[in-house]
């Protein structure tokens, strides 16, 4: 058994999905979602280019995603400061599929911004 | 579209399969993990006790949970402060479960303690 208290190594993150965060303080956008089922092709295509065009923005961190057979899904992304949350927010492009999201794709959100305080990490050896 | 930009009703929580926060400030254990798939049986009936007796604390505010058909899960329970936290931690019961987890259900994980600032939510009509 290994536990690490403290920002685990490279090693870790090429092993492992877990967004490679820096100690913290840093920002989670916590986005809780049920999908409509409407439109899924057009969804993953936008969600796919949507997390590629997020990781290019100044300030993010990376992103960790899960969804379930009935389209219950968490997603959390990780930013540097609210600064970098905000300017992806206002990005354009992002702001069309934000758009597309709430009239077609998610039946319901909740959407939770938190300064991450502290952070552990495991792994099986 | 209905956009909600502070604490929404029962209605909405009635309806939908979000933690019934209240107005932030709260706070948010995200606990990201990768199963291991051994002893999925034992691990389902721990992992539901765990929920019921979570919801019994002091100081819980709610749960949402998710897991892809990989064995990927994103967990985020709520909670009214660091206090609160820290009891749930020092559970006994908690922690001979978490024992059990490092030792046998979970491949990896990432444990988070983020303080909530900001929450939106939002629902088709």
């Amino acid at each position: 058994m290994t536990v690490f208290t403290k920002t685990p190594d490279q090693t870790f993150f090429d092993k492992h999905p877990y967004a490679q965060t820096p100690e913290p303080p840093y920002y989670a956008v916590i986005f809780s979602n049920q999908n409509s089922g409407l439109d899924p092709d057009d969804y993953g295509v936008t969600a796919t280019a949507m997390e590629e065009l997020a990781a290019t923005q100044d300030g993010y961190l990376g992103i960790e995603s899960t969804r379930n057979s009935e389209g219950y899904a968490i997603t959390v992304s990780y930013w540097r400061d609210l600064d970098a949350i905000k300017n992806w927010k206002q990005n354009v492009d992002h702001t069309v599929a934000r758009n597309k999201g709430r009239d077609t794709w998610y039946q319901s959100y909740y959407l939770r911004v938190a300064k991450v305080e502290k952070a552990y990490c495991f792994e099986q050896d």
